[in-house]
């Protein structure tokens, strides 16, 4: 195998979309979901994002970037607006059309309509789910965080529903996304099926993890 | 398919590990690395994280978030101590032995011994790298952002250094991580490779993306 060695300086030289493919693939892959708001006005809002964290368990939390200055904006303002969002993982039959809602809509037009998503309101919640997404997370905007080294943001919110194939919840409270079909991401464009290598024990000093 | 709703109240009523692993699976997958660091005392540590984030390409930042209390607390000493850290990508090959880093070693031990990995210094980088990993990053220590919500930190560092196969590096600096044989993660134990749907195109409100 012949390596390649990238210094800072050799990124930096790089145009502008080159060094973003770079970037948004060398941190592996990613979580990739889309995210689901509506404005008091009632207009809808569906964009993409690939920057999902987990945040914590006790009380449940999760996170995501956003850059107020993109097209991503409209998520931010809804959220802000509205304090209320869904996250909706996505699978093999709609990665296209959740792609698709990355494109640069102006704020009166719907991405639901544009990309044939189905919005879904469940239990009185105010922001929309998708209908076509087999995981679904409604949540309760807490906290933004800015982050003064690049002008992004990360917004973290309360779980506070979600919707999930029973099939896919195991007894211990894993979910088995691979089987309910939820994808994964690299880079800003490419998205991939997962095949399990293993579910490994809790790891302890004295001893290899088993296979559970 | 049968759909279960789980509420807030449900997940907070269950016990602490079952939460965990519900809350650790319901973001998606997660980007898995080893972090690789060292003291001034040249103690080294490795340790396996799921919480890798792209933060911005430019400049090129990478996150992480940490949990002070927990046994990753020497990973977030030795990066305030020395500035600098590695970031590893797992693969096939060697995921079981990532996975035994997250066992509870004391502070005078090595996790790269104990889990059979090998230390690698490159260009005087200060941190050691792990010799296993096909696609490496070495990092220098930005911004620490406190989440006062449940104690958690995200940790901002800056890609100063990256190495990675020849061959996935594609003309557009998208890197092919599947080919290089990286792995993605799910839950608190869960390991899988992917397989790729496609890259799509950049999205624009009146075509639909196209496969590139």
């Amino acid at each position: 195998m012949i390596t390649t060695h990238l210094t800072y300086d050799d990124l930096m030289a790089w145009e502008h979309r080159k060094r973003a493919n770079f970037v948004n693939s060398i941190g592996g892959f990613k979580s990739v979901c889309l995210i689901g708001t509506k404005n008091k006005a009632r207009q809808t809002n569906l964009a993409i994002f690939n920057s999902i964290v987990h945040i914590g368990a006790n009380p449940p939390l999760i996170g995501f970037f956003i850059r107020p200055d993109s097209v991503e904006r409209h998520t931010l303002e809804n959220i802000i607006e509205t304090g209320t969002y869904t996250i909706n993982h996505i699978n093999e039959n709609i990665f296209v059309q959740a792609h698709q809602t990355s494109a640069r809509y102006p704020r009166d037009i719907s991405e639901f309509t544009k990309a044939n998503l189905t919005e879904e309101y469940l239990n009185d919640f105010f922001a929309p789910f998708v209908k076509e997404s087999t995981q679904k997370i409604g949540v309760e905007f807490k906290e933004k965080i800015d982050v003064p080294l690049n002008g992004t943001s990360l917004l973290i919110g309360e779980i506070k529903s979600t919707y999930i194939p029973k099939e896919s919840l195991k007894d211990d409270g894993f979910i088995d996304l691979e089987e309910s079909g939820t994808i994964t991401s690299s880079g800003l464009d490419s998205y991939h099926t997962t095949q399990k290598l293993a579910r490994l024990s809790y790891a302890k000093p004295d001893q290899w993890p088993s296979h559970i």
